[in-house]
């Protein structure tokens, strides 16, 4: 174990949270055309930190969306190369009125790092900058070859990076890709992730009268777009959370009894404690952890339609929009199980409306990777030593379609170092990150380089 | 015929149009509570008018929400008292990108006064209002006794009218009522309304986690919100617009086949020119005549839960909300409507997310009067002298809660003297009232005052 890395690691740590404090104050929102400059600004921070630790060929790739930093440390003869994947892109602050400090400027209470972007991915992208800064300023060297690739349209969907990374295959070539972009199943818990849920989404918006109407002077003769958006919505799932689109479970294979109870037996989180659910509420069949981690999910994100003021306004609306996304399990492809939805909506729409279908831009297959993986097993001794407990292998309900991308394009492993918690409020007000997981995950990465060397 | 009273009229248009500029101008929004003041205003506007006029005992009465404006002439002697209803608030502007010019800065153009509040109902309480100064400045009196009540929370239910005239009945007493808060069945065509629906309403809100969550990280343990909502709207009617709420139709009268008959052979509106519809969707087994004239509805006037901005946001939202009202067919209680939807709301909410129901204060049994009617038939007459048409005789899908109020109060016949069109727009943006309307009713309403006095 490099003790000059950590110990630098443990007497900069001041500088470093300063510096990942100026990181997390960029309002870096890659779905807001707003904040388009922020976006840009952050990937900038990135290529700085990048060239200050000695990387070269640092450079902002342009994309038709937001820039993809890349960078490389290629000078460890013999030893392998890996391709550090991250983003620099965050989701919507919004409701901001439930924050209680101000999303973009960081602060640290109760052992946390609150801001938007501090465990998803800022903060968990910055460890690795921070560990690479430590073996150049103590051994002038990493122990292995290093491509960074950090994006800023994750939130997005990853917009082009396919696109980047098929035009330069050979620039971004790796032994196996490594990302800390997850979490662990409680705080200090050490966890291996070894599988991921894809994931696609679309937009529909259902239109009636082509203005809202007075309910008593039309109701009767007119098709609510409100009430027929409902009836469409309640036509994709059962009551016994079983997505109800024919042909949606296609190609999926049935869970088996080892990876049931190994589901089963991994520590989760309580949902009342944590979300203030009185129940859980999962597919009839299955437990919620096996849905959670294992299952395909269709969920609402977003509905609106006519008047949400203070009081009352008697009308019809004239159009319901909402917005639909799926986590899919191994054995579903997106675009296949995003048309059968479209296809779903385009039969059950009822006379007297119209409806327009927005497919969302985002999508990805799941990923798995055999836990038994020498780069897996590594990966679970370097978090056992720097915690102190003994790995846990589980699959995430999560998508990160890059994985999948990784994996599809260069046909190498991707190990996922997670180290977020369940309490970090990922994509909700509050956001946070245990500073027990910046220490110690440091740590672990750390020791994953240099048994990587090995 | 009061020949001086419509030359006055005729003379002093473009000062009585510019003073109901004035009144339009005012953005009395009863439903926003950041309006108050202006609906004060309102009020204000109309106890000047009738002291001006010469009326008695002008009163701006307090309520806990907004006031009552009251005003007398009562010299009339041996002839009947008239008590005129009508309302100074009006409905929310909003969408304002939809208005072509400033809801609240009046406009003509094609014949139209544009602005909220033009047809309901500032400008028809108005043009009573005129009528009454042109017969005072030229004959020095009214033809019949006449009492008013212009109100400032119609648009919110009429909260506290019923306290008010049930503290004051002595004051309010008169023969019989007449309000202008409706419309003609087409642009020039006389119509009587000899039938209203009844109302009543509420809004619900599901509650899942206590907050948005991530749906990779939490769906397949958690009720969505907005699809346990979707599945609870769908569950209250069903493809052919059948109100599936036990019990909804309990206590109507079945339509007999003359009265069918009258109805879809009344003149009616092109939905698709009007609303751009593509079809009509009335309750299997009516017309939509039939439906929108005397069946009862049920609609969603609003819904909304989770991410409605830009771009996607992958949550599963806290909450979803619907407001929703109905239209009652005389037979239907409100109350008991009600409560039926609200236990079966609490019947078929799923397991996993909590119920909250908010009943709507707005509330009101439909109303009938016999066409045949002494008041109504000399009605038809002032219309068709203005207008040179036959009048036709028809129900309205929409409520005028008041009626049934006065009704139930007085036990007087109420007479509805409409002037609005179908292309007013009543509720949304680009409101406006047809100049025609303005001219032909109020030598309808100078008619309708000398024949009431014979």
């Amino acid at each position: 174990m490099s003790k000059q890395a950590l110990e630098y690691l443990q007497q900069n740590r001041e500088n470093l949270l300063n510096k990942l404090n100026e990181f997390l104050a960029i309002p870096s929102v890659s779905t807001d055309s707003r904040h388009k400059d922020d976006v840009v600004q952050a990937g900038n921070f990135v290529a700085d930190y990048l060239k200050e630790i000695g990387f070269q060929s640092v450079e902002l790739q342009e994309t038709p969306g937001h820039p993809l930093v890349y960078g490389e440390w290629l000078e460890a003869e013999g030893a392998p190369t890996v391709l550090l994947y991250g983003h620099y892109d965050v989701q919507p602050a919004d409701p901001l009125e439930l924050w209680d400090s101000e999303p973009f400027k960081p602060e640290i209470r109760n052992g946390r790092i609150y801001a938007r972007g501090a465990s998803d991915d800022k903060g968990q992208t910055f460890m690795h900058l921070a560990v690479f800064e430590a073996f150049m300023k103590t051994e002038g060297r990493l122990p292995i070859n290093v491509k960074v690739c950090i994006e800023g349209e994750e939130e997005i969907g990853s917009k082009h990076l396919y696109q980047v990374l098929e035009d330069k295959l050979d620039q971004y070539k790796a032994d196996f890709a490594m990302i800390s972009d997850s979490g662990m199943v409680e705080a200090g818990q050490p966890t291996i992730l070894y599988g991921l849920k894809g994931f696609t989404g679309l937009e529909f918006t259902v239109t009636g009268p082509n203005r809202d109407v007075h309910s008593g002077i039309y109701g009767g003769a007119v098709k609510n777009p409100a009430m027929a958006m409902a009836h469409m919505i309640a036509s994709l799932k059962n009551e016994d959370e079983q997505v109800t689109v024919p042909g949606f479970y296609d190609g999926i294979e049935e869970l088996d009894a080892e990876e049931r109870r190994l589901m089963n037996e991994s520590p989760g989180e309580n949902y009342s404690e944590s979300i203030g659910i009185m129940e859980e509420t999962p597919e009839k069949g299955y437990t919620a952890k096996e849905h959670t981690m294992a299952r395909p999910t269709l969920e609402i994100n977003g509905m609106y339609s006519g008047y949400q003021g203070e009081g009352a306004k008697t009308i019809i609306p004239s159009t319901a929009t909402a917005k639909i996304s799926c986590r899919l399990a191994p054995g579903q492809e997106p675009d296949v199980v995003q048309k059968l939805i479209v296809d779903h909506l385009h039969h059950v729409v009822p006379k007297g409306v119209k409806l327009d279908v927005t497919p969302l831009p985002l999508s990805g297959k799941a990923y798995k990777i055999d836990p038994n993986h020498e780069l897996l097993q590594k990966a679970a001794q370097s978090y056992s030593d720097a915690f102190e407990k003994e790995a846990v292998f589980v699959r995430l309900g999560g998508s990160i379609p890059v994985v999948e991308m990784i994996d599809r394009l260069f046909g190498i492993p991707v190990v996922l170092l997670g180290f977020g918690t369940p309490e970090d409020n990922l994509h909700s007000p509050n956001e946070s990150f245990p500073l027990e997981s910046f220490d110690k995950g440091m740590e672990v990465l750390v020791n994953y380089l240099e048994k990587l060397a090995e």
